[in-house]
């Protein structure tokens, strides 16, 4: 019995030329993986017969056993997927008529005439299978080539999404099955950490999958987050599932807090799960923020249940106004400063009858205010019914990731008042910092603060 | 004379996993494309030695003149990209003593011990020209193997992306000086649209590039705008230039306003310098976008000279509190409804002073109100210092799309007032609606209304 080996052979100049960033070779293969199949290629070529004819040989003499080719089964001239595909195999096209048909009636529905060029997309190489596309009028086909299966797929990223899930992960499941391949158990799992630099998260976990060759653990950045992808693999699938379990438990007591999903679940979807579960409402002021606060929690369906409102109070004018933040205290310490976002947070709080009210002012770069705050100054303040205290961070990167990074520091605050942990003070400035240049240290000067009210 | 041909290759299990959508390819295709050079092959192959040595040799037996590694060099034993090279090419591997002694100083900076594995990193092959890695502790080398150049760099985007940038354009733009080598010249611009699909805008610009082999025309969408990629050839540069200047010149014509960039430059950046070229001030009132039209005006630097303040009145009891909607309206219209977007528009604007008020009222989904208000219904209003008028649109995106969607009508219609155009009502609900279903054609109800204020 033979390991699945998978091909995804991409084609199109414009990925070529760089105008896109290919994201379906990445979504196919990490479905295969869920099937225990492993891709061995990722190939992209352009428009061009001869380049595509050579790697669909080299796939199937190179022993894949699937291979997914995305793109060029569109209209136009330049579309020659199929046709490439028929010729490599020696095979001739063949027009279905159930594809005319469904064409000429969805062209007809929306008052248009169907081209000779989209009768084109009803021709398939003779044998072949067709793949519905319920989002598209290029639907895909499926090819055996010997005991290699070749699936031709849109390039659209949602027709494809949609094609592999419906279409495709069923027949290769099936296929398996009915030839015993032997696929090596996989299991797999993501787990989003929040406030370890991706080395630091390594070398606390380096120990883990040391010296077991069926355990792996892989790490990226998705900023601000890291993401751990544990990978087990078993003779059979319990093995593969016990492997994960207690690799993923140890992960768990070794980080504690730090690991703040154990899937790739964002912190926003996190934070409004909790505030829904424990019914709580909140209220945010945002300055440096700008929005993005509140457009992150209220990226979760239902989010009117716990968003009361928010202010985003930009100028000094607002703060004032909106928020009776004084005159004085802003001539003296400034819009960023610890009085400040006390002040903001109880009075967003109590102005709109929320149990927690957020608030959060910095200077996100690149420029300084007229009291030249360093760049990257953070204060952050969290209300609730027993007082309002602030913190202090110093953020060290370009103006969009201080933006995006102050607005986690605030949803992280939210997600360990709610489960009822403490917001450790120096952990997140050390998120990822990347900079290998001696002379310039990341700087970090946390500061706490409280105030009773 | 040769074409000057190039091939991406990046390393990684993580690649083919699917747990890394890979950027670093077409970031480093686009780039080359500035030097009229074309890349012919993308390949990712895993931390292998094979398939990485088989790559190698293909790509220099294709003929291919830069050759591009992207991966693989960090200091773990997975990073075998180094030792592959070399024995490929049959060259012994030399430790570079100014490498090593740059790594030590940067371990001693930070208080760490250099580990054997790190030093690993300063082995390159013999005859490799080092490339200077500021921002991470691996280095690149480039290393010519008779006319093909490789280049070898780290997997890190950022890392990535600077060495291309210092090291490796510069390099490769000497060596075709110094040679000759014929790269056809190639000019490329990006545009910028919104309000047309991508079917459409194709269909529209179809001529223009009609009949002329050296002039093509891409699209592709970013959500929610759609790009166009101009891409024009000539014997001489003056030749392609002015073909491209001609094709924009046309394009330009046919889109008119449709076009809001003739860069990739985004909408939110647009409508920052003109607010800021205009000396213009906003306020905005969001319901149904949470914040994320003052999070895209607040993208760019300097953006608190135009934003006063924002409110997200995300409960009825905000919208009355701060914003003077009455309990009568919500109650008979619901909050989605023309009478509250022209009163939050007004409100905001006069109590704020600023010259433009906007507001956004809307039903994102997945649920709906208790009005049963239909999920996509969308309501914009502008206050200006002639009135304040609101537009109704009918959106059918899915939650995170109609917010963005949403925000981008209300950034395009503050673009169009401040240079003195109207905004259609019909255009954009038409937005790439990818439904093939004829049972289910996008719904399209454009309302519009006026208030004298």
């Amino acid at each position: 019995m033979r390991q699945i080996d998978a091909w995804v052979l991409t084609i199109g100049d414009e990925l070529l030329r760089g105008e896109i960033v290919d994201s379906n070779k990445s979504f196919f293969s990490e479905r295969l993986l869920r099937l225990d199949i492993e891709t061995t290629r990722h190939v992209t070529v352009a428009d061009d017969p001869e380049p595509i004819s050579e790697q669909l040989r080299a796939a199937t003499s190179d022993g894949a056993r699937i291979v997914l080719i995305s793109g060029g089964l569109g209209p136009t001239r330049d579309d020659i997927t199929t046709e490439v595909v028929a010729r490599t195999f020696s095979l001739p096209l063949e027009r279905d008529q159930a594809t005319v048909d469904r064409m000429r009636s969805y062209f007809a529905s929306v008052g248009r005439e169907m081209s000779e060029n989209n009768a084109k997309q009803a021709d398939f190489p003779k044998g072949a299978e067709i793949l519905a596309n319920p989002l598209g009028t290029a639907p895909g086909f499926m090819l055996r080539i010997e005991d290699c299966l070749i699936f031709c797929t849109p390039g659209v990223p949602r027709e494809l999404y949609r094609m592999v899930d419906q279409e495709i992960l069923p027949r290769i499941a099936e296929e398996r099955a009915a030839n015993g391949a032997a696929a090596r158990p996989v299991r797999a799992q993501l787990l989003r950490t929040f406030g370890l630099g991706e080395s630091t998260l390594d070398q606390e976990l380096s120990d883990i999958a040391q010296g077991d060759p069926n355990l792996t653990l892989g790490f990226r950045t998705q900023f601000p987050d890291n993401l751990v992808r544990v990978v087990a693999r078993g003779d059979v699938p319990a093995e593969a599932e016990s492997k994960l379990r207690h690799a993923v438990d140890a992960i768990r007591d070794r980080l504690g807090a730090t690991l703040i999903a154990e899937s790739d679940q964002t912190l926003e979807a996190t934070v409004g799960e909790l505030l829904l579960q424990h019914e709580l409402r909140i209220a945010v002021a945002e300055s440096c923020t700008g929005g993005l606060l509140s457009h992150l929690l209220t990226e979760n369906p239902g989010s009117s249940k716990y968003l009361l409102e928010s202010i985003v109070c930009y100028s000094n004018a607002s703060k004032m106004r909106e928020l009776g933040v004084s005159a004085e205290v802003l001539r003296k310490d400034g819009a960023v400063s610890e009085q400040v976002a006390l002040q903001l947070a109880t009075a967003m709080r109590s102005r709109t009858g929320a149990d927690l009210g957020i608030a959060v002012t910095g200077i996100a770069g690149p420029d300084s205010d007229e009291h030249d705050t360093p760049i990257g100054t953070l204060w952050i303040a969290l209300a609730t019914s027993t007082g309002t205290r602030a913190r202090q961070y110093q953020l060290t990167r370009d103006r969009g990731r201080n933006k995006r990074l102050a607005a986690q520091i605030a949803l992280e605050w939210i997600r360990r008042t709610v489960i009822g942990l403490e917001l450790p003070d120096e952990t997140f400035p050390r998120l990822r910092s990347a900079a290998f240049d001696p002379a310039k240290p990341s700087s970090s000067h946390p500061a706490r603060s409280e105030q009773r009210t």
